[in-house]
């Protein structure tokens, strides 16, 4: 048998592959080249069919694809833990909102990239994002290596991004632009909600995704309050109102989805829309609960997010995939629903098709690119093992994962960041902290 | 000022005292001496004031109480991930009870020593467990240095432990007198549950507690499904039927009370009895959503425990912690109930004081035994902190702590466990691994 050369293995005590036949193989491996999956099957046949650079060799690992965070606003980093225990609008308006107008390009920058580095940390390998001066998350995304999908989002309001709607538009467009044919990130036009906008302003956001061919990405059903006020001012409830200005479709991505009931579930199914659930998110502002088991059965596409970490307050996908699980496990009183595989697929191959990515992604299969990540199983609450995508949602933590790749490359190893500067970063955020506490008024 | 010597001194970013101010101090102090903590203050007092060994010095660390797992079964590590998504009693029946069966007390005593290095690990100090056959737990716990409150689980049926519920109770009585004085390990009374013992068992199991002064723990209400069968039974609802034969009272602590009215709730109130909330197994089960926001109002006495690693899966406070914030506040759809303060409580001072632990348990005050824990700050995951008790419970994952000591003596610091040897432990859970997939048929 011929020998073929590969620029990187990898070897695995467990390999999840997420392809089509969900194989899981025990000691196996995987064969990389030019940033996409060579081959991934058996140790025995990989080690003897290709030869390459061997990445952490000696270590006993679960190999699986990196995690897709669907939904998230990364520069929220820097208000973590600023309030809590408070309701959506109490939160949003006395809190989030009020800060937030402090932003310059320079903490929208710094606050993405401690995501970026905490989502690399955290085996997170590509996110979509949604937040004013897009521009400056995608630079902070570029730099992370991260894969990301994002926009800026629209609101019918002034903001440190933009004072006129046509300002923020613009911005919108630029991003689609320069972002049209990037290898890692990917424009999507993101009008925030159906309360902060005007159908007017949806329509256009609507045309721009169209002409650029983007994922069109809004906050929708978040509660029942808003669908009280969506009623009260458009004469129907939010996703009514979004068909009827034309703005349902296979580009169209919900995040939150809470107050849907079974028509509109079914709308949403016959469309080839996305709803990206955000458990944490939804528990911790006491949304409600996004009926996704009825969701799954009616054949609705759903991904997974972690929301902002300010109302999270992490944006580790491994805990927010075991918040998935549980949740409607308790909320239906049926422990058989979202079980571990149904919810590892949202968190991989699954919410890579439904954020439109390239084909293959989310899963170790050939062809695929090698978004790959690796954890330590010789931790203690990974022992033993005997099925590896129960650990992944029932037992890791996030901090297993010592190695993060996007297209093959490392990002992240044993500890060590290979694009980001972390201590300097550290020390940026140290300094952010301190500006948050005066501009929140919460000084220690 | 005189200065004074002390063992050790540890310096915190942020200190969580978790004292009866509940202060928390930024850059502060810790000194202590003899296993108890001598001051906790600002870093300038206690630098002056003290002179010691300072451990971990230039790190931004976050010091606060071990957290206390007030509920668990710490052979149960040896099933983690076994069997997931099925209700209770088949969980139960098809795969936990067929292979419990086949433990040996080697067995047992390996399981519990890999749960007593994931709660090191992870930030636990102390502990409560059930199981048969607890001396080998015992053993487990006293090689950790985790301090462990643990009892032998009574059963009205064979098992590996015991032929007879005479040779269990016997079993029991011994495990009482041999800890009767240990510094660490507590002995309790552990009757399984009314669904697997009689009266006669159950008010047998009472006087041993009596005569030995001891906590009398059983699982109690966790599913609509025992209480009917409590009701066919023995004619009455669950706590009705342990008030009937006289088992209600401080030293009571029963596991989940999901399905407890109000009208027990108060009775439990009134008795001084705790209930101890276990939200991810509940979860993962299907079991129900124990009422603990009005169990607080009614002046019930909780505590917080993971259950067993087969119905969890981990046996990780951090997580649980935030399980138990994010629970209530989506059950009840308010985001007030629940927050960080109150939760960190129950698996701190609250926990303390429900297990009748010594003065000062589940603190950092003078006086109190030096169980505490510290956690790396400089993880993406914590940065900023402005809150470090909303980072305790909802952003840290616990793989954060990077020192666990209890009574001052270091028990894992940065990779490392003191007492036990890690990689030889590992290799003995291998094998462990195989032979739990022989046993159970469960192949690969
Ligand atoms: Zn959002
Ligand atoms: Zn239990």
């Amino acid at each position: 048998m011929k020998i073929q050369h590969c620029d990187t293995i990898l070897r695995a005590a467990w390999l999840v592959t997420q392809d089509n036949d969900r194989r899981v193989i025990e000691n196996a491996g995987v064969a990389i080249a030019d940033g996409r999956v060579l081959a991934a099957g058996p140790w025995d046949e990989i080690s003897s069919q290709y030869q390459g650079k061997e990445l952490l060799p000696g270590r006993e690992l679960l190999l699986m694809p990196g995690l897709i965070n669907a939904h998230t606003h990364a520069p929220m980093t820097l208000f973590r833990g600023l309030a809590d225990d408070l309701p959506l609008m109490e939160w949003l308006h006395d809190y989030v909102f009020p800060v937030e107008q402090k932003h310059t390009p320079e903490t929208v920058r710094l606050g993405a990239l401690l995501a970026c580095a905490e989502m690399t940390r955290f085996g997170v390998t590509a996110f979509c994002d949604m937040h004013f001066m897009a521009a400056h998350v995608a630079e902070a995304a570029e730099q992370s290596g991260l894969r990301a999908m994002l926009g800026e989002a629209l609101f019918g309001f002034p903001n440190p991004s933009y004072q006129t709607f046509d300002q923020g538009f613009a911005k919108a467009e630029a991003l689609c632009e320069t972002y049209r044919d990037h290898p890692r990130i990917t424009p999507t036009v993101a009008p925030h909600a159906v309360y902060t906008t005007t159908p007017e302003m949806l329509e256009r956001t609507w045309s721009l995704a169209e002409s650029s061919n983007t994922l069109w990405v809004i906050h929708l059903a978040e509660t029942t309050t808003e669908t009280a006020e969506c009623i009260e001012k458009f004469g129907a409830r939010p996703l009514a109102y979004l068909d009827s200005i034309g703005c349902i479709g296979p580009r169209t991505m919900l995040a939150h989805g809470v107050d849907l009931n079974t028509e509109e579930m079914d709308r949403l199914a016959q469309a080839g829309a996305t709803v990206v659930h955000c458990p944490k998110s939804n528990m911790k502002l006491a949304s409600g609960v996004a009926p996704v088991p009825e969701m799954s059965r009616r054949g609705v596409q759903t991904a997974l997010g972690t929301d902002g970490a300010a109302s999270n307050n992490t944006l580790g996908m491994f805990t927010e995939m075991r918040f998935a699980a549980l949740l409607h496990k308790a909320h239906t009183l049926d422990a058989t629903v979202m079980d571990a595989q149904s919810v590892l697929d949202m968190a991989t191959c699954d919410g890579a098709r439904a954020l439109g990515m390239t084909a293959g992604a989310g899963t170790i299969a050939p062809g695929a690119p090698a978004d790959i990540i690796a954890l330590d199983l010789t931790r203690p609450n990974l022992r033993p093992c005997y099925n590896p995508i129960s650990h992944a949602v029932y037992a890791a933590e996030g901090g297993e994962v010592c190695l993060t790749m996007v297209d093959g490359e490392v990002l992240y190893k044993d500890g060590a960041f290979t694009r980001i500067d972390y201590p300097a970063l550290l020390n940026e955020v140290r300094g952010l902290g301190a500006w948050v506490r005066q501009q929140s008024g919460r000084n220690a």
